[in-house]
Order: C-alpha cells, then structure tokens, then sequence
C-alpha cells in the first residue's frame, strides 16, 4: 500500500498567529463557545482530515490584558464534539504531571466510547511552569523527573485500558450473566509514583485505548516517544530540522523494536495562503503589525522559564550567545534549543525572530498560494521529513476554509490524500496495528474458573 | 410566588433496580452507547423536566458476573449531552476525595459554558471503600477526615470559579484589549489538603459555577449540605424519615444564615407504574423474582463496609441486633442508619429487606397507577417531605416513558409542574440566587491599574 499523507486540524481559538484575536477576518464568536470548534471539527470532517487536535495547560497564560486567554478543557470539549462529528479523529491534550492516573484512564475510555473509537491522547508532561502552584508545588520539577512520572504514568493507564478483554460483556439476560468475570482483570501496579490496584470501571473502549499522541522534543521526550508515541506533533523552524528530527525518531523507534510505520510524525505548518503570494504576504503582514514586541518577548522568556531578554534591542542582530544554555533549561526544552539553533543559522534581529514565533510559536510558517502549499506538503512527505502535518492555520476559520477549500484538492489531484473515509477506528486510519490484549493469549488457567 | 415542585431524572444503566438489566422491558443498548444516555436526556427534555442526573464510582463495583458494571465517565459524558441537548439541565457526580480541584474546577467550568449555564455537581466523599486502592491509599479515610477534605475542597474550587469577573473579556479588538487584568484574580489558597494559586484558565461560566448538589446523610453529610447544597438528593424508605431529614436540614441552614428555599431536597422515587395496581406489582415482582439473594448480600456487605452477614437465613426476622452500630460504619453510614432504622421499625425479614434493596438501594420504592404515583408525589411535597423528587425508574427507558406520558400530565393538571420552560440557567430554573462575584462591589484599587 502506497504511504498515505495524514493532515490534523490544531484548533487554537481564533488561530494560531499570536494576535489572531484581532483580525477581522478571525472567528466573532467567544473562544467560550462550542459552535466556534463544532463548526471547525465539521469542516474539517467533510474535508475528510484525520483529526483535529487541543493543546492543553493546567495554568493560565502571562500577558492578560493583551492575549487571548481562557479556554475550554479539552477533555469536556471532546465529549460535546464525540456527540457532534461522525468520523473525524478527537484529540485531547492531557498531563501526567497534574493528572491522577485511574481518574484520566477513566475519561479517555470513556470518550473512546462515546466518539466509537475516534480518539486520542497527546501525552505531555506540562512545559508551564506555572502549572506547579496549582497542584501544590512550590517548583515545577525537572525535565527528567517529569519524564520518569509520565513513563509510569502510561505503563498504570495501559494496564487499566487492559482491565477488561474484549469479549467480557456477556450481557445474557436469560442465564443472569452480565459479564466473564475472569474476563476483567486487576492492575496491581506498584510502582514509584503510582500505587493503582484497579481494574478499571469502564469497559474496554473500541481502540483498546487512545491512540498515543506526543508532542515533546527534548532528548528525554525524544526517547518517550519513541517508546510509545504512535502520532507525533514537532515544531520546526526549518525543512532541514525536521528531516534530522523523523530519521532520529523512527531510528530510536527501530532500535526499540518498533517498526518505523508505527509512528506518524507531523510536524506544524502554519500558511497564509492567497490567490497570488502577494496577498498571501499581505496576510501574513497585517498579523504581524497588529503584534506587540513587549508580547512576544515576554512569551520568549516564559519558554526559557523566566530567563530575563528585555535588554535586547528590536533591530538588534542576535546571536546564540545572547540565549540562556537551551540544554539547562526546565521548561519547554525543546523549543529552546529549536529557536537557539535557528538564531545560531540565521542570525536573524529580535523583531523578525518575534515575528516568526508569533506567526506559529517555533512551527514552520509560510505563504503562498495553494499550488505553493502544497508543494510544501509533498516535498517535506516525499523527503523524509514528515508523514503528514499539523495544519495551524494563523486565522481560524477563514485561513483553514482556504486550506481545505483550494489546497486539499491539490493534495488530491496529486494523489496524495483521501477523497472519502473508509471505515474504522482513528487507530485504523493512522495505519496503526491494534492494541494488544492481556486476553489475547489466555493461559488456560486464566479462561477457566 | 407559588412554590415549584423539581423533578429529575437519576440515570443509571437500564433502570435502577438491581437487575433492570436481565428485564426483557430495560433498553438493549450497551450502558456505554452514547445514544442511551441521549435518548433519555432528550426525553426527559420533552417533558420538561429540570435536569437529569448521573452518580459516579472511581472504583469497579463486585459481583462482576452478574452485575451491570461499567459505565460512562460522567463529566466527558455531560459534555456529549451539553452538544445534543437544549434546555435541561445536566448534573455529574464527583468527588473530593480523588480529585484535583484545579482539575475539576476547569471541568466543570467549561461544561458550564459547553451548555450554556446548565451544569450541576453532585458533591461527594466516595463512601466506597475500593475507591483508595486506585489512588495509591492503603485505606478509605475517615467520614470526618474526607468530610474535612470536602470543605476546603468546595472552598478552593469556589475562588477558582471567582477567577475572572463576568465583564472581564473586552474583546477589543481595535484598541488591542483582549482582557481587563485587573478583572482576573489569583486563589492564592494556602490550607491544610490544598494550595492553590489559580487563576482558573477558564473564564467565568454562564452559572458562575455549577449548582451544587449534594447526595450524603450522615451527621458530617447533613452539615455539610447545610452549609453548601442548593439541591439535594436523598435516600428514604419511608415518608416519616424524608419529613425528619427535609425538616433537619432546613432548620440547619437556617441557622447558618440561608434562607431555607435556597436548598431543594429531593428524595428519590423508584415507582413501577402500571395501568393497574395489578400490573404495577406483577412488573415488581418480575423484578424481584430475577434478582439473586446473594448478589443482595454482598451488596448490603458493602455498604458496611464489609460486614459479614453470611450467617443469615433468608426467611429470618431481622432486627437491629443483626447489624453493626451504624455509627461506627466508615463506608456508607447514612444509608447504614437508615437500613438499621428501617429493620428496627418494619422486622422484614431478609428476603424482604434485600427485595426492598435491590428496588433501589435504599430509595422509596413504590407500586401503582399513575394517580397512585401522582398522590404520593403531591402528598410528600405538600407535606414538607420533599421539594421535588429524583426520579429512579426501576426499568429504563420504559418506566420513564410511563413516566413522561402518565404522571406528568397529571402533575400538571394539579397545577404542580411546569408545562414549558422558561428562559434561564439550571439556577434560575431552580429558584436559586446568583451566585456573588468578588468583582461585585470592587474597591477603588482593583478597578484602577
Ligand atoms: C503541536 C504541539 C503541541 C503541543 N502541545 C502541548 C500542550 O498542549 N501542552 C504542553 O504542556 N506541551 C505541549 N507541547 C510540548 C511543548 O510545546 C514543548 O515541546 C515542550 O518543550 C515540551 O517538550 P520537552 O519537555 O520534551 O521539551 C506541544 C508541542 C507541539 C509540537
Ligand atoms: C441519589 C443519590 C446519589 C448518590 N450518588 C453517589 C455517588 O454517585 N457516589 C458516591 O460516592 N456517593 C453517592 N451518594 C451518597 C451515598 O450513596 C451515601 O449517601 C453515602 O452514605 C455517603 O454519604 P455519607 O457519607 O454522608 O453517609 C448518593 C446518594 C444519593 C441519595
């Protein structure tokens, strides 16, 4: 079977461009509002995309009065959109450094359900330090304590998804058997951050699971991923980047014992897209001009966690030398060495490194026109530099209409992506294998009693 | 104003008595398709009702074999039912006792906004004691201890709702104005089980914050509930008791400064209606005659907490000697004091108290024609033993359509219940006050800045 291109929508209130809010062209309705991601998740549907896709934060945001914060949980979200959409993939960011692991299982089985098995789970570890002072930290902990939480995190989650086989329910009125009571099975899991003894009181959802979802980049969360992630969310600045970033991934994946096809990378891509590349600039110009530098600095600073920049200048030609070490850094790791590594190469001023970080925080941005776009998709596909993207458009909805409405027919013309849905699960639809089953090979002591 | 009487809808898998779902009458759906819980919420809709109700385990019940375990989570599952539902409102139990309140406040608050002010939060402590096991516990604490907890988890979750001021949003987008700041407010709650420093991500909801509801009877359930509930849910066997327990909670809140028709009880009701007395009571005893004694047993076991009454005879008269101080039980103690006082009053013997159990685990059960259930009805609310009720059809859906069709017209003719709705949150339909707003009377200091 010919490989198969994957698109994800990343719903982001009225965009991704960091002043979204303010374009006329952006969503009137409050990002409060369930019509704003049903009408998104149902576009996105009928353009036959795999998924759409919630970020999540267990904090609010810096930068009140200007940003536009406050947003909906996601998991609540993908309920109401489970009962809405049809057959497009719902997935929800959740942490394991702020969640309790049965409470968690319980919501994503139970949303596998409702949706029939169209979900999934991008496994973060939370990069906001803030976050801590919610939970009763005093300090967020280090990267690697994060990391070494969230591998328990999904072996207790696993077990619970693998509390019940599929075949437990009975439902046999006439004989008063409900379900194979050796057919659901406890957890018992001891281990250094979690003590769960189970098993879980939702049944075996129809993907066994949620699809694994990843999205952290820093060595540790490279390794997390290559262990379980079945989906990947990446940032990149550049092509160059994300070619480096796939072969590195899908080598860990192999040396582990995975097949590299198990894991689907898609990086961001974050386009102004107009009928001549003249308009699209236009676009992407008047985003930039409605920015505030002082914003865009600030959110720098929260991604090196707290470092001080506000003694650079604007117009001032920067170096990797005026960064903090991105390798000590405990917040969002990984795209501190990505903007490190982009002022190292291109040593670009403080207003154009803002400008890009606001279009997309650290994704590929561009402009073009559809032709243009597309041939961005296909020539990253075709080199080994993804396997689909992670469609964020700067202006929710028009910039996504334009997406599906003159590049996705592109991409099909080209042969490169669905014209229908078939029939399955997301898992299905990622070309995922199923999710293996404690009961899958029963021991004969296990099938008796 | 005239008083109004509440009817809710508790839902539970195929009905609420032990074995609905062995009944060739309850629903041939899975209790984990979204079209049963929607079906039923749409018809309870239809019939006006004020809301439907979920309650909520974190541990799997027992007799796994014949029992109808495994279910829905009920917070993703109120979001799907916030997206195909109008009007009613929406109320999902959880607990403070394995939860985060960061966690549970954003939640709840963005399914506040996902129906447009509807919500409502059953407040418990969990009384079973499995629950523990699952959250890394050697033991069920205390009723005191997760009494204790409770309090300053319904605090800390309240400052969480009072975040942001309802006028907090501008949304301006010429001037650059996303948000007042000075119209967002940190928790900063320093206690005993929690520290919290907020602000919630979420911005106020339509409600403020979710009605709260409250479900538990002991001494430390009652103050509580004084001091909290704007409605509750309640067990009794018999009229007497629901009179005492209306009459004990109102006079305690009155002395705590509430006024008393800010707190709606409503005790459950589960009545097999028939065309006639007859074939109300041949539906009953098809029930009881599916039912296994044991299954009962080990049910009334767990409700004390694991006491064994294995010794028991089926046909023995039972009195108050055959159980344990219900005072001392740390599981289930209201509803082991009310079976201890029901026993002590009515000698049943065993079979008759499991029968009586399995109707509805210790809610008033009832047989009759729709007059019948319409007296009983008008009867406990004129008499000050009830505000309104929870609705527990023993089969479902087909004992709530017999309910929908033939009680409440005639609830209507009596002039007792609504025959629209108006226009309003959950709240308002249940006749409480706004919530205040620390942003209602703002000193000179926080509006400057
Ligand atoms: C598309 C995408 C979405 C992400 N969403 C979240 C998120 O919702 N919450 C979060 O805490 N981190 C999220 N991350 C991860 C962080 O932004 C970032 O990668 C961070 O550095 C965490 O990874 P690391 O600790 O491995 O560096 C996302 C990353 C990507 C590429
Ligand atoms: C209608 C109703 C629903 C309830 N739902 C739950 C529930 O979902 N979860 C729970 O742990 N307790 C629930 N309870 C409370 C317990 O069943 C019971 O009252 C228990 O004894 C807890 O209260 P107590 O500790 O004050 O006695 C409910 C009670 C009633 C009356």
């Amino acid at each position: 079977m010919a490989r198969e291109l994957h698109l994800n929508l990343f719903i982001h209130g009225r965009g991704h461009h960091e002043v979204a809010w303010r374009h006329p062209d952006s969503a009137q309705r409050a990002p409060t509002d369930l019509a704003h991601y049903r009408d998104l998740a149902l576009a996105a549907e009928a353009a036959k995309l795999d998924s759409v896709f919630f970020a999540d934060h267990v904090a609010l945001g810096q930068d009140l009065g200007y940003a536009a914060r406050g947003e909906l949980e996601p998991l609540t979200l993908l309920g109401a959109l489970a009962a809405v959409t049809q057959r497009i993939g719902l997935i929800a960011t959740a942490s394991t450094t702020y969640s309790e692991p049965y409470n968690l299982a319980r919501q994503f089985a139970s949303l596998d359900h409702l949706s029939g098995g169209r979900i999934g789970w991008n496994i973060v570890t939370s990069w906001a330090p803030a976050a801590a002072a919610n939970f009763g930290q005093e300090h967020q902990a280090g990267i690697d304590q994060r990391y070494e939480r969230a591998h328990e995190f999904v072996e207790v989650v696993s077990k619970l998804w693998d509390s019940w086989a599929k075949d437990a329910i009975r439902d046999d009125r006439e004989a008063g058997v409900y379900a194979h009571a050796d057919l659901i099975q406890r957890t018992e899991h001891r281990g250094k951050h979690f003590a769960v003894a189970g098993a879980l009181n939702v049944p075996r959802s129809p993907q066994g699971r949620p699809v694994f979802v990843q999205a952290g980049a820093s060595t540790d969360g490279r390794a997390f991923a290559a262990r379980y992630a079945e989906a990947i969310f990446t940032a990149h600045l550049q092509k160059e980047s994300a070619i480096t970033f796939y072969s590195d991934i899908k080598t860990q994946a192999r040396a582990l014992g995975r097949r590299p096809d198990q894991i689907v990378i898609l990086p961001g891509i974050s386009a102004a897209i107009g009928s001549t590349e003249a308009e699209a600039q236009r676009v992407w110009e008047e985003l930039n001009e409605l920015a505030h530098p002082s914003v865009g600095l600030s959110r720098l600073s929260n991604r090196f966690g707290g470092h001080d920049f506000s003694h650079l200048k604007l117009d001032q030609v920067l170096s990797a030398d005026d960064f903090p070490d991105p390798s000590q850094v405990e917040a969002s790791r990984s795209r501190a060495q990505l903007i490190t590594a982009y002022v190292a190469r291109e040593r670009p001023t403080l207003r154009r490194l803002l400008h890009s970080l606001a279009g997309a925080r650290g994704h590929f941005t561009a402009t073009g026109t559809p032709e243009q776009i597309a041939d961005i998709i296909e020539d990253w596909f075709v080199s080994g530099a993804a396997d689909g993207f992670n469609v964020m458009p700067p202006i929710l909805p028009t910039q996504f209409t334009v997406f599906t409405e003159e590049v996705v027919p592109l991409l099909r013309k080209r042969g490169l992506f669905r014209s229908e849905y078939r029939d399955g699960t997301l898992r299905d639809r990622l070309g995922l294998d199923p999710v293996p089953s404690r009961f899958d090979s029963p021991t004969q002591e296990q099938r008796s009693a």
